[in-house]
Protein backbone atom coordinates (compact mmCIF):
# COMPACT_ATOMS: atom_id res chain seq x y z
CA UNK A 1 0.00 0.00 0.00
CA UNK A 2 1.41 3.72 -1.42
CA UNK A 3 2.23 5.75 2.02
CA UNK A 4 2.06 9.37 1.68
CA UNK A 5 4.56 11.75 3.34
CA UNK A 6 2.81 13.95 5.92
CA UNK A 7 4.51 16.77 8.09
CA UNK A 8 5.07 16.45 11.62
CA UNK A 9 5.93 19.24 13.72
CA UNK A 10 7.71 18.15 17.26
CA UNK A 11 7.96 21.50 20.15
CA UNK A 12 8.46 21.58 23.59
CA UNK A 13 10.28 23.13 26.60
CA UNK A 14 14.54 23.62 26.53
CA UNK A 15 15.20 20.68 28.71
CA UNK A 16 12.62 18.56 28.25
CA UNK A 17 14.65 15.88 26.45
CA UNK A 18 13.53 16.87 22.97
CA UNK A 19 16.49 15.74 21.47
CA UNK A 20 17.16 12.24 23.28
CA UNK A 21 13.57 11.31 22.03
CA UNK A 22 13.82 12.45 18.28
CA UNK A 23 17.04 10.78 18.21
CA UNK A 24 15.52 7.59 19.48
CA UNK A 25 12.64 7.89 17.14
CA UNK A 26 14.60 7.98 14.33
CA UNK A 27 16.62 4.39 14.80
CA UNK A 28 16.41 2.53 11.70
CA UNK A 29 13.25 4.76 10.46
CA UNK A 30 14.56 5.26 6.55
CA UNK A 31 10.87 6.57 6.08
CA UNK A 32 11.32 9.47 8.10
CA UNK A 33 13.49 12.61 6.78
CA UNK A 34 14.87 15.03 9.70
CA UNK A 35 14.15 18.93 8.36
CA UNK A 36 17.31 20.88 8.20
CA UNK A 37 16.86 24.71 9.02
CA UNK A 38 18.57 26.92 6.76
CA UNK A 39 20.33 30.28 8.71
CA UNK A 40 22.51 33.22 8.00
CA UNK A 41 24.82 32.74 10.82
CA UNK A 42 28.53 31.57 10.52
CA UNK A 43 29.16 27.98 10.85
CA UNK A 44 30.27 27.06 14.42
CA UNK A 45 33.38 24.49 14.48
CA UNK A 46 32.29 20.88 13.41
CA UNK A 47 28.97 22.13 12.50
CA UNK A 48 28.41 20.84 8.91
CA UNK A 49 26.82 22.23 5.87
CA UNK A 50 23.24 20.59 4.86
CA UNK A 51 23.28 18.30 8.52
CA UNK A 52 23.75 21.06 11.24
CA UNK A 53 22.30 23.62 9.26
CA UNK A 54 22.14 24.72 5.66
CA UNK A 55 24.42 27.95 6.05
CA UNK A 56 23.43 30.44 3.16
CA UNK A 57 24.29 34.30 2.91
CA UNK A 58 21.40 37.07 4.46
CA UNK A 59 20.98 37.81 0.25
CA UNK A 60 20.46 34.69 -0.20
CA UNK A 61 17.95 33.95 2.25
CA UNK A 62 16.04 37.20 1.64
CA UNK A 63 15.69 35.85 -1.58
CA UNK A 64 13.86 32.80 -0.64
CA UNK A 65 11.54 35.15 1.23
CA UNK A 66 11.02 36.62 -1.88
CA UNK A 67 10.23 33.46 -3.39
CA UNK A 68 8.05 32.07 -0.82
CA UNK A 69 10.53 29.33 -0.47
CA UNK A 70 10.07 28.93 3.65
CA UNK A 71 7.42 26.79 5.17
CA UNK A 72 8.64 29.47 8.36
CA UNK A 73 11.11 31.59 9.66
CA UNK A 74 12.39 34.29 11.87
CA UNK A 75 15.01 36.41 13.15
CA UNK A 76 16.75 35.68 15.86
CA UNK A 77 19.85 38.16 17.61
CA UNK A 78 20.64 39.27 14.17
CA UNK A 79 20.47 35.87 12.47
CA UNK A 80 17.95 34.45 10.04
CA UNK A 81 16.44 30.69 10.28
CA UNK A 82 14.26 29.10 8.33
CA UNK A 83 12.26 25.84 6.90
CA UNK A 84 12.57 25.55 3.43
CA UNK A 85 10.02 23.83 1.63
CA UNK A 86 12.09 22.23 -0.55
CA UNK A 87 13.92 19.73 1.19
CA UNK A 88 10.56 18.84 2.98
CA UNK A 89 8.65 18.42 0.06
CA UNK A 90 10.95 16.14 -1.87
CA UNK A 91 11.19 14.13 1.12
CA UNK A 92 7.33 13.37 1.31
CA UNK A 93 7.21 13.09 -2.38
CA UNK A 94 9.55 10.30 -2.00
CA UNK A 95 6.91 9.11 0.60
CA UNK A 96 8.87 9.84 3.77
CA UNK A 97 7.12 11.83 6.72
CA UNK A 98 9.12 15.06 7.74
CA UNK A 99 10.11 15.71 11.07
CA UNK A 100 10.12 19.50 11.87
CA UNK A 101 11.87 20.67 15.31
CA UNK A 102 10.91 23.76 15.41
CA UNK A 103 9.02 26.57 18.46
CA UNK A 104 5.16 27.42 18.79
CA UNK A 105 5.59 30.81 16.17
CA UNK A 106 7.36 28.22 13.68
CA UNK A 107 4.69 26.15 14.16
CA UNK A 108 1.92 28.68 13.76
CA UNK A 109 3.48 29.98 10.38
CA UNK A 110 3.88 25.79 8.82
CA UNK A 111 0.11 25.24 9.85
CA UNK A 112 -1.03 28.73 8.78
CA UNK A 113 0.17 27.22 4.92
CA UNK A 114 -0.43 23.61 5.17
CA UNK A 115 -3.10 23.23 7.70
CA UNK A 116 -2.85 19.25 7.29
CA UNK A 117 0.72 19.06 9.31
CA UNK A 118 0.47 17.78 12.44
CA UNK A 119 1.30 19.26 15.54
CA UNK A 120 3.40 17.19 18.76
CA UNK A 121 4.32 19.02 22.09
CA UNK A 122 6.57 16.99 24.05
CA UNK A 123 5.90 18.48 27.73
CA UNK A 124 7.95 16.85 31.15
CA UNK A 125 5.69 14.53 33.40
CA UNK A 126 6.26 17.92 36.11
CA UNK A 127 7.84 21.51 36.89
CA UNK A 128 9.49 19.92 39.10
CA UNK A 129 11.71 17.40 36.85
CA UNK A 130 11.88 19.77 34.44
CA UNK A 131 13.59 22.10 36.69
CA UNK A 132 15.66 19.02 37.68
CA UNK A 133 16.85 18.71 34.15
CA UNK A 134 17.79 21.97 33.12
CA UNK A 135 20.06 21.73 36.46
CA UNK A 136 21.50 18.87 36.17
CA UNK A 137 22.42 19.78 32.57
CA UNK A 138 24.60 22.36 34.60
CA UNK A 139 24.23 25.41 31.53
CA UNK A 140 22.32 27.78 32.79
CA UNK A 141 22.78 30.10 36.02
CA UNK A 142 19.70 29.70 38.67
CA UNK A 143 17.75 32.96 37.65
CA UNK A 144 18.01 31.46 33.68
CA UNK A 145 16.64 27.96 34.94
CA UNK A 146 13.38 30.03 36.48
CA UNK A 147 13.24 31.89 33.44
CA UNK A 148 12.95 28.82 31.09
CA UNK A 149 10.82 27.16 33.90
CA UNK A 150 8.44 30.23 33.28
CA UNK A 151 8.54 30.38 29.52
CA UNK A 152 7.73 27.13 29.61
CA UNK A 153 4.71 27.18 31.13
CA UNK A 154 3.50 29.74 29.02
CA UNK A 155 4.49 27.65 26.15
CA UNK A 156 2.53 24.71 27.45
CA UNK A 157 -0.63 27.04 27.40
CA UNK A 158 -0.42 27.45 23.76
CA UNK A 159 0.23 23.42 23.60
CA UNK A 160 -3.58 23.32 24.09
CA UNK A 161 -4.04 24.11 20.45
CA UNK A 162 -1.55 20.94 19.44
CA UNK A 163 -3.10 17.96 17.97
CA UNK A 164 -0.71 16.15 20.37
CA UNK A 165 0.65 16.19 23.91
CA UNK A 166 3.82 13.64 24.93
CA UNK A 167 5.10 13.73 27.86
CA UNK A 168 8.44 12.80 28.10
CA UNK A 169 8.89 10.97 31.51
CA UNK A 170 10.64 8.15 30.12
CA UNK A 171 12.24 7.93 26.70
CA UNK A 172 11.18 4.84 25.62
CA UNK A 173 7.69 5.59 26.48
CA UNK A 174 7.15 9.43 24.77
CA UNK A 175 8.71 7.06 21.82
CA UNK A 176 6.68 4.69 21.87
CA UNK A 177 4.01 7.20 21.98
CA UNK A 178 5.40 9.51 18.60
CA UNK A 179 5.32 6.32 16.64
CA UNK A 180 1.77 5.60 17.88
CA UNK A 181 0.79 9.10 16.58
CA UNK A 182 2.86 8.87 13.38
CA UNK A 183 1.05 5.66 12.63
CA UNK A 184 -2.63 6.91 13.37
CA UNK A 185 -2.27 10.16 11.54
CA UNK A 186 -1.44 7.43 8.40
CA UNK A 187 -5.14 6.08 8.63
CA UNK A 188 -7.27 9.20 8.16
CA UNK A 189 -9.69 8.34 5.79
CA UNK A 190 -8.89 10.84 2.88
CA UNK A 191 -5.78 9.23 2.50
CA UNK A 192 -7.32 5.82 2.84
CA UNK A 193 -10.08 6.34 0.53
CA UNK A 194 -7.69 7.58 -2.13
CA UNK A 195 -5.66 4.49 -2.04
CA UNK A 196 -8.45 2.12 -1.41
CA UNK A 197 -9.55 3.88 -5.38
CA UNK A 198 -6.32 3.16 -6.74
CA UNK A 199 -6.85 -0.71 -6.38
CA UNK B 1 -0.20 9.00 35.18
CA UNK B 2 -3.95 8.71 35.42
CA UNK B 3 -5.50 7.34 32.22
CA UNK B 4 -9.00 8.58 31.58
CA UNK B 5 -11.42 5.87 29.29
CA UNK B 6 -12.30 7.41 25.86
CA UNK B 7 -15.02 5.66 23.74
CA UNK B 8 -13.87 4.10 20.44
CA UNK B 9 -16.48 3.28 17.58
CA UNK B 10 -15.73 0.40 15.36
CA UNK B 11 -18.19 0.25 12.39
CA UNK B 12 -17.10 -1.66 8.70
CA UNK B 13 -19.36 -3.55 6.14
CA UNK B 14 -20.47 -6.99 6.10
CA UNK B 15 -17.71 -9.85 5.23
CA UNK B 16 -14.56 -7.26 5.94
CA UNK B 17 -13.66 -9.30 9.05
CA UNK B 18 -14.57 -7.02 12.21
CA UNK B 19 -14.65 -9.82 14.49
CA UNK B 20 -11.78 -11.14 14.07
CA UNK B 21 -10.11 -8.16 13.94
CA UNK B 22 -12.06 -7.35 17.49
CA UNK B 23 -11.31 -10.45 18.97
CA UNK B 24 -7.37 -10.29 18.17
CA UNK B 25 -7.61 -6.26 19.67
CA UNK B 26 -8.97 -7.49 22.91
CA UNK B 27 -6.51 -10.53 23.84
CA UNK B 28 -4.82 -9.60 26.96
CA UNK B 29 -6.15 -5.92 27.51
CA UNK B 30 -8.02 -5.50 30.59
CA UNK B 31 -8.15 -2.16 29.79
CA UNK B 32 -10.53 -2.71 27.05
CA UNK B 33 -14.68 -2.90 27.73
CA UNK B 34 -16.20 -4.30 24.58
CA UNK B 35 -20.19 -2.89 24.52
CA UNK B 36 -22.75 -5.78 24.95
CA UNK B 37 -26.10 -3.86 23.31
CA UNK B 38 -29.64 -4.37 24.76
CA UNK B 39 -32.42 -5.79 22.44
CA UNK B 40 -35.81 -6.83 22.54
CA UNK B 41 -35.37 -10.13 20.52
CA UNK B 42 -35.86 -13.44 22.03
CA UNK B 43 -32.58 -15.12 22.76
CA UNK B 44 -31.68 -17.93 20.17
CA UNK B 45 -30.00 -20.96 21.73
CA UNK B 46 -26.06 -20.67 23.26
CA UNK B 47 -26.98 -17.12 23.73
CA UNK B 48 -25.53 -15.63 27.03
CA UNK B 49 -27.26 -12.79 28.37
CA UNK B 50 -25.41 -10.16 29.60
CA UNK B 51 -22.69 -11.29 26.91
CA UNK B 52 -24.38 -11.91 23.65
CA UNK B 53 -26.62 -9.44 24.62
CA UNK B 54 -28.63 -7.77 27.44
CA UNK B 55 -31.98 -8.81 26.93
CA UNK B 56 -35.11 -6.90 28.68
CA UNK B 57 -38.72 -6.91 27.24
CA UNK B 58 -39.80 -4.15 25.14
CA UNK B 59 -41.37 -2.08 28.21
CA UNK B 60 -38.28 -2.06 29.19
CA UNK B 61 -36.41 -0.71 26.24
CA UNK B 62 -38.95 2.18 26.05
CA UNK B 63 -38.81 3.10 29.67
CA UNK B 64 -34.74 2.95 28.59
CA UNK B 65 -35.54 5.48 25.31
CA UNK B 66 -38.08 7.66 28.03
CA UNK B 67 -34.83 7.88 30.46
CA UNK B 68 -32.38 8.83 27.40
CA UNK B 69 -30.41 5.81 28.55
CA UNK B 70 -29.03 4.80 25.53
CA UNK B 71 -26.16 5.94 23.67
CA UNK B 72 -28.21 4.98 20.75
CA UNK B 73 -30.92 2.59 19.37
CA UNK B 74 -32.48 1.36 16.65
CA UNK B 75 -35.30 -0.80 15.36
CA UNK B 76 -34.93 -3.58 13.45
CA UNK B 77 -37.46 -5.86 11.39
CA UNK B 78 -39.63 -5.76 14.90
CA UNK B 79 -36.78 -5.10 17.80
CA UNK B 80 -35.14 -2.94 19.16
CA UNK B 81 -31.39 -2.56 19.42
CA UNK B 82 -29.67 0.16 21.65
CA UNK B 83 -26.59 0.19 23.34
CA UNK B 84 -27.06 1.53 27.02
CA UNK B 85 -24.92 4.42 28.83
CA UNK B 86 -24.64 2.54 32.01
CA UNK B 87 -21.75 0.09 31.08
CA UNK B 88 -19.82 2.53 28.91
CA UNK B 89 -20.00 4.96 31.27
CA UNK B 90 -19.07 2.60 34.24
CA UNK B 91 -16.07 1.08 32.24
CA UNK B 92 -14.67 4.76 31.54
CA UNK B 93 -15.27 5.64 35.04
CA UNK B 94 -12.85 2.60 35.88
CA UNK B 95 -9.87 4.04 32.96
CA UNK B 96 -11.53 1.20 30.19
CA UNK B 97 -11.83 2.31 26.68
CA UNK B 98 -15.24 1.20 25.57
CA UNK B 99 -15.22 0.09 22.29
CA UNK B 100 -18.56 -0.06 20.45
CA UNK B 101 -18.95 -2.54 17.44
CA UNK B 102 -21.74 -0.35 16.01
CA UNK B 103 -23.38 0.97 12.36
CA UNK B 104 -22.86 4.57 10.38
CA UNK B 105 -26.44 5.65 11.56
CA UNK B 106 -25.54 4.68 15.34
CA UNK B 107 -22.46 6.06 15.22
CA UNK B 108 -24.06 9.51 14.34
CA UNK B 109 -26.17 8.93 16.57
CA UNK B 110 -23.54 8.78 19.89
CA UNK B 111 -21.26 11.39 18.32
CA UNK B 112 -24.75 13.94 18.37
CA UNK B 113 -24.54 13.07 22.21
CA UNK B 114 -20.96 12.74 22.73
CA UNK B 115 -18.86 14.96 20.13
CA UNK B 116 -15.63 13.56 21.45
CA UNK B 117 -16.24 9.84 20.58
CA UNK B 118 -13.68 8.41 18.03
CA UNK B 119 -14.90 6.50 14.72
CA UNK B 120 -12.75 4.35 13.12
CA UNK B 121 -14.42 2.55 9.81
CA UNK B 122 -12.53 -1.07 8.76
CA UNK B 123 -12.41 -1.58 4.77
CA UNK B 124 -11.63 -3.86 2.57
CA UNK B 125 -8.61 -4.14 1.07
CA UNK B 126 -10.31 -4.01 -2.64
CA UNK B 127 -13.62 -4.56 -3.36
CA UNK B 128 -12.35 -7.81 -5.28
CA UNK B 129 -11.14 -9.29 -1.63
CA UNK B 130 -14.38 -7.96 -0.05
CA UNK B 131 -16.26 -10.23 -2.68
CA UNK B 132 -14.02 -13.03 -2.23
CA UNK B 133 -14.48 -12.88 1.49
CA UNK B 134 -18.30 -12.83 1.58
CA UNK B 135 -18.21 -15.92 -0.79
CA UNK B 136 -16.02 -17.73 0.72
CA UNK B 137 -18.38 -17.35 4.13
CA UNK B 138 -20.56 -19.36 2.14
CA UNK B 139 -24.17 -17.92 4.14
CA UNK B 140 -25.22 -15.44 1.25
CA UNK B 141 -26.43 -16.05 -1.97
CA UNK B 142 -24.91 -14.27 -5.33
CA UNK B 143 -26.98 -11.71 -5.47
CA UNK B 144 -27.36 -11.43 -1.66
CA UNK B 145 -23.53 -10.96 -1.85
CA UNK B 146 -23.97 -8.27 -4.23
CA UNK B 147 -26.35 -6.25 -2.70
CA UNK B 148 -23.80 -6.02 0.81
CA UNK B 149 -20.93 -5.08 -1.68
CA UNK B 150 -23.35 -1.98 -3.04
CA UNK B 151 -23.94 -1.24 0.20
CA UNK B 152 -20.40 -1.80 1.19
CA UNK B 153 -19.51 1.09 -1.08
CA UNK B 154 -22.10 3.40 0.25
CA UNK B 155 -20.96 3.27 3.54
CA UNK B 156 -17.27 3.96 2.59
CA UNK B 157 -18.24 7.10 1.31
CA UNK B 158 -19.99 7.65 4.54
CA UNK B 159 -16.50 6.88 6.18
CA UNK B 160 -15.11 9.71 4.77
CA UNK B 161 -15.95 12.09 8.12
CA UNK B 162 -14.71 9.14 10.13
CA UNK B 163 -11.78 9.77 12.19
CA UNK B 164 -9.75 7.04 11.28
CA UNK B 165 -10.05 4.28 8.70
CA UNK B 166 -7.90 1.16 9.03
CA UNK B 167 -7.78 -1.26 5.80
CA UNK B 168 -8.19 -5.24 7.13
CA UNK B 169 -5.32 -6.78 4.62
CA UNK B 170 -4.03 -8.60 7.04
CA UNK B 171 -5.70 -8.96 10.88
CA UNK B 172 -1.99 -8.40 12.09
CA UNK B 173 -1.71 -5.12 10.80
CA UNK B 174 -4.97 -3.81 11.69
CA UNK B 175 -4.89 -4.60 14.68
CA UNK B 176 -1.42 -2.73 15.14
CA UNK B 177 -3.22 0.15 13.34
CA UNK B 178 -6.43 -0.06 15.80
CA UNK B 179 -3.59 -0.37 18.85
CA UNK B 180 -1.70 2.56 17.65
CA UNK B 181 -5.46 4.80 17.00
CA UNK B 182 -6.26 3.68 20.40
CA UNK B 183 -2.90 5.30 21.94
CA UNK B 184 -2.71 7.98 20.11
CA UNK B 185 -6.02 9.67 21.09
CA UNK B 186 -4.57 9.21 24.56
CA UNK B 187 -1.64 11.80 23.77
CA UNK B 188 -4.53 14.74 23.53
CA UNK B 189 -3.81 18.12 25.06
CA UNK B 190 -7.44 18.12 26.73
CA UNK B 191 -6.35 15.16 28.36
CA UNK B 192 -2.90 15.48 28.91
CA UNK B 193 -2.32 18.89 30.47
CA UNK B 194 -5.32 18.06 33.21
CA UNK B 195 -3.19 15.55 33.90
CA UNK B 196 -0.01 17.39 34.51
CA UNK B 197 -2.12 19.76 36.69
CA UNK B 198 -2.15 17.33 39.09
CA UNK B 199 1.15 16.77 39.18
Amino acid sequence: MKKNGKTFIISGPSGVGKSTVLAALFQGREDLYFSVSATTRDPRPGEIDGKDYHFITADAFRAMIGEDAFLEYAEYVGNFYGTPKKYVDEAMAQGKDAILDIEIQGANQVCAKRPETVRIFIAPPSWEELERRLTARGTDSPEKIQKRLLRAKVELESARCYDYLVINDTVEAAVDELRAILQAEHCRPAERIEQLAEN
